[in-house]
């Protein structure tokens, strides 16, 4: 499930012009027009590949440089795999190298991240799944990346899904409004192929919820002893979600309390970029 | 130097879009039209503020909440310190909530990885510069983020200084033409006001490098000896940059080696989020 | 809930801009810039109201022109009714007067028309929602005109929600999937908070849908008859929606026949503008 | 004479984003990205055809989907009938199919109502035009949908014509300046392509008018009597338009007056889609 | 007449876009953002002003510097006048000035022009006006340059007015077609409010042209005695304009022959940009 | 070093969109639109050409018209010389013409226009630059046009250099700071790659911008034997720029006086399109 090829050009060409509004000075100024090479795009380090479309249309767009990827989003590679060639003018290649590098780099250190947190929790049924915690404006990009990683996905946005968190509660709390009566009224404000879910600190908190007809129920910050106990106290009536605190040490045993997702904003968050870079070839 | 008000108000505007392109459906559905709250923005760990602007804007154009900063971009707090606080209808503090922090967490982690770099390198006459991997869209934001943290910036874009990387140098050689001639012809081609800088992978490259005019030297992935024989070799004759393979534990010893600048791509590139909270008050 | 006013300001800044790219060449050559007028909205017809910001936003932007509505929207009003007054320039006011009509004309016979249904629905547990049969670059607006008019929204966009319909099924069984084996694959690659709903044109479809998991059923061009049989086969397992072919004349025997939902295109499809006019006033 | 393809491809585009910001999630997780399926667009009632290229664009746009119309703009067609033919990806032609409908029954619409309008004014020498009540956005579309029934143009904007209303005679004679001196100032500040037009709500405002050199007079729900009056008193020395309250049914007597011109808000303002569908074949 | 502010306020948010993507360097690494400056608008040769909006409005925009105009827009001045003065923080005054002196400065210039072309025609019937030989993207401000000089406009694009020049003429002879009956076809595709000119070469094309019911004639690059035989042969049933090698020495006897219309490309198509200068003040 | 097509694209399309929003009337309404023509891009005065790729650009948006340049960019010619020939739909180049060469008759003036003073500068080494009095929006294509005419460019735009001018010292002076305090500061909140410039107004402010620091001197309205008093002063120690009044006449004696570089607003700042027409051929 691919982004969208028209806000792919949109956000790939928005960064070529942040990166050269006046072209490539250096490239320009030096080099023969014709000066024709090519380039490999490896790796190295391992990781799991995410940002085809994003480099290959960088490419393209400063002056239709051909790139032919050997490896595919989502598939995995082991350092000093050559991911892709490229071929086509000098000038071009050079000034597309950096953005086109700049998106894939993040985008497969995301996936690369994401598919380690997966393989963590493997054997159990959790889902590993983003935040809304993305790059301004690479939002559709980086979730894409989760995707390829084998993450899922949670809510887009604020506009298609409902999530109460504490602040939320405690707004109604000061306000003398039950949650019960207050998710009767959200109910009927929106759409019903949209889900609503309620974060709760504590367990004693679950059965209101699911009293007021929540389709999910977010367990943040809770100790594994208690994530074991909320998922005991849900007993499938709703998707039980764990947040909060989540590192790769410790996502296993997250995952093996029972939880069905668990939601990581370090996936976008504070991702390191994967080592990829371009080599020339036959200069 | 802060960034033009128009640029910032352009992206926060962008994200505030992406993340709710038709409303927040849990605090509109939610909350009453009328509730206010107050919130302070809290440090959880230390760090260099960076994005007062930023935050501000997601404040208020979600719906005129006013947000008042105790520590300023550029100054450190410690783990705990309140930094702002915000004051506004509930509906617009959170929906404005992510956007904002997602903006000030990213750019308060480079100020404060950025100031760690600059501090590492204190007694020596090295500044800390950045690089072109920064996020697409937000390069504008990200080197003010470096400034914030006491590093310099190195060229906006390809449009604005001249860099000859080793790609340039092979496509060059290929095609039999000599630096010193290349660099005569690309000098007539440009502003006076631009820097011509070239990158060389070996010391017996600098002196041709030096012949040709060069502003500026970039020793790219040198050893330490080498770092310490170019700058004797360049005297004073050009800038001095070294780069490749920078972190918190080596840059102190590379910035003894005498260079002018050293410029560091993990300021932007792979750069953790510094852990800041939005906590509500007086519920 | 509101659209956002970052959106109505767009969406009206754009229509102003379309009706008069140079300016108005009718009041600015012929009035006096000092010229001040009051004018009042009043309806001609009865209906419910819907386009307060946009209507105010249209005000405004022509030239600080103030809009005070007396019937806000949602509200029943009658023929004759004085809905809002405007006071301001003349030129501003006379430039805005045919965009903000057209908006508001457009939204409020778009939430009477729903009111209509919504009425003839009364007393059934069906919920009357919209469809994606929507003017393009206006949906945004023509959903909040349903929720004006009492009616609930269906999924927004493409993005997020999965509605399988007839051709999707074709399609499937074209490559040999079953549905069972392709709805698992689609839960996990979108977000938990999205539903799955699945168009059927015949009951005999129903059983394997709900063995698949579908969270709701469409159920497309029902007779009376079988979409009393759907609502017993279904017993509350999914939501049920009927859609195809509603009319006022027939919506109340649909909606009694036990559905939870009907969409209706024709709510923004081929609506009748509302008539409504601006009366200027002590000239 | 085509509206512009540089803005049927913004106008598609635009729709194209709102109605898949991120992708179809049906479409996309649901079906092969092979699949390949041929659709036909088919008539579901009579009427004349406005909306190739919008079709045929949004088919293109979101994946290179052939399209080839049997059926051209302006040309008639009877239920049943067979109007385009659609060969692509199965996920693009069902990503784009509402937008291309929307838009495409949308234009349809009101070329087959002008047409009746059209029809109906036979045999005198009124033409049909529309007004500015037209759906904010797409303007450009729905004025070639008028054309494409027959009907003429009125101004397109505020900014191209001078039209007179009683609202901006009434701020004149509030400020004491008499028509014929509003229209000489009028005259040198627009350009001499420009045309004056004056509405006139009684008949003896027409003399005035005529004196003041006003290139046509729109007579406002005059009778049929004043309006036969208004053309006599006229006498060809400016053009007739009448307007208000125009139907289908009243549309012939209106014409047969000797008008010059009838403008029919209802071409556009009210206007319901036409019922057109794409079938899909060969499944 | 003033071009809608909505449309001044792009422009000008583009222009300074444009002169300062990341800010001013200078100013706002030299200067305290404390500082505040005063400044006059001085005209350093005689002139007409044109450009109170754009001026103010970049002041405006890079930081709420107050613009005050003593001359205004159409208003004549000598050399040494003071037109404006403007206070504010010295950062934002010098980063504005540069912009908001090259729009005021080729505004005026274009206004001064107009007005002297203006008064060599004085004492005729002839309007001067303008081409579209205007700067692309500044036409609405350079239109309205020449109206502050007393000129008047022609068609504003294209879009709005029917003017069949010699190449036409030469396309529409190739293929056989009179241009009597081209003409019959053009006027009921077109709205009834906009005019048709056609441009002639020689006195023995105007019968045709009358014939065909042209609204105005060209008469381009006439001799001063074909002018006055084309003035004569018109008789009033058209307008009748001049245009071709048109020059300030040649205006008066061009005019003197009794056209209606000059237009002039050199209003907006070679105008030196006045010398106006921004003097600070109190320093 | 053309500037990139994604600029040219961009600028072209919204001058083409300004000159014809819903079409061009006069040929789509009179023409076939099988038509095809041939025309010549003919010189009608000698000079420099600069604009084919965005006349080529305007023929092919508007219709697929090829273009095809027999005289370069760069290239002088003579009058009557044929620079391009463009074949294509009659409508579509009848449509891009005024646009096509509103573009390359304002970009081959300031070519030629910068070739003449940098002829008349010849056999010196006096370079001459550009300034930012360019025409807002089209800076990019104009500073492209002096390089065509073999003239350089001065900094882009106030973000990529540092010049500071008669204003800025004055405020610095008013606030008590010197020069040389000043530019320590300025130098390490800029990159290393950005020049720094000071303009001076007598010969004694000299020393002190040298002690300072600065890379560049601009001496502003100097007199010639204070132009060569400068440069003796300077020797070499930073580059000597001058400006102000810089005439045709007075160039070569300026550039004689031994300054690196002569800035002449003149060269985009009051610049006379070149004549230059389209001229059909074979109809």
């Amino acid at each position: 499930m691919k982004p969208p090829s028209q806000a792919v050009e949109r956000i790939v060409k928005a960064a070529l012009e942040e990166d050269a509004p006046q072209g490539d000075l250096t490239s320009q100024a030096l080099l023969s027009a014709d000066a024709v090479i090519s380039a490999e795009l490896v790796a190295r380090e391992d990781g799991v590949l995410c940002g085809e479309d994003v480099f290959a249309a960088a490419m393209k767009l400063t002056g239709d440089v051909s790139a032919s990827f050997a490896v595919h989003d989502g598939e995995r590679f082991a350092a000093g795999a050559a991911l892709a060639s490229v071929n086509g003018p000098a000038c071009a290649v050079l000034q597309a190298e950096r953005v086109a590098l700049n998106f894939v780099q993040r985008l497969s250190g995301i996936a690369t991240m994401t598919a380690k947190f997966v393989e963590a929790a493997a054997g159990t049924k959790a889902r590993i799944v983003d935040t809304r915690k993305t790059t301004p404006g690479l939002r559709i990009l980086e979730r894409y990346a989760v995707r390829c990683g084998g993450g899922g996905n949670h809510r887009f946005s604020l506009s298609d899904a409902v999530l109460v968190k504490d602040n939320h509660l405690a707004v109604l709390a000061a306000s003398g409004v039950t949650l019960e009566d207050a998710l009767r009224a959200v109910r009927v404000q929106i759409p019903h192929t949209v889900a609503i879910e309620v974060e709760v600190d504590r367990l004693d908190q679950i059965d209101a919820v699911l009293a007021a007809g929540a389709d999910a129920i977010l367990l943040d910050n809770f100790s594994l002893d208690d994530l074991r106990s909320g998922v005991l106290q849900v007993a499938g009536r709703a998707l039980v979600e764990a947040s909060g605190g989540v590192t790769l040490e410790r996502v296993h045993e997250i995952a093996a309390t029972g939880v069905d997702l668990i939601s990581v904003g370090a996936l976008t968050h504070g991702v390191k970029s994967l080592d990829l870079g371009l080599d020339m070839r036959n200069l």
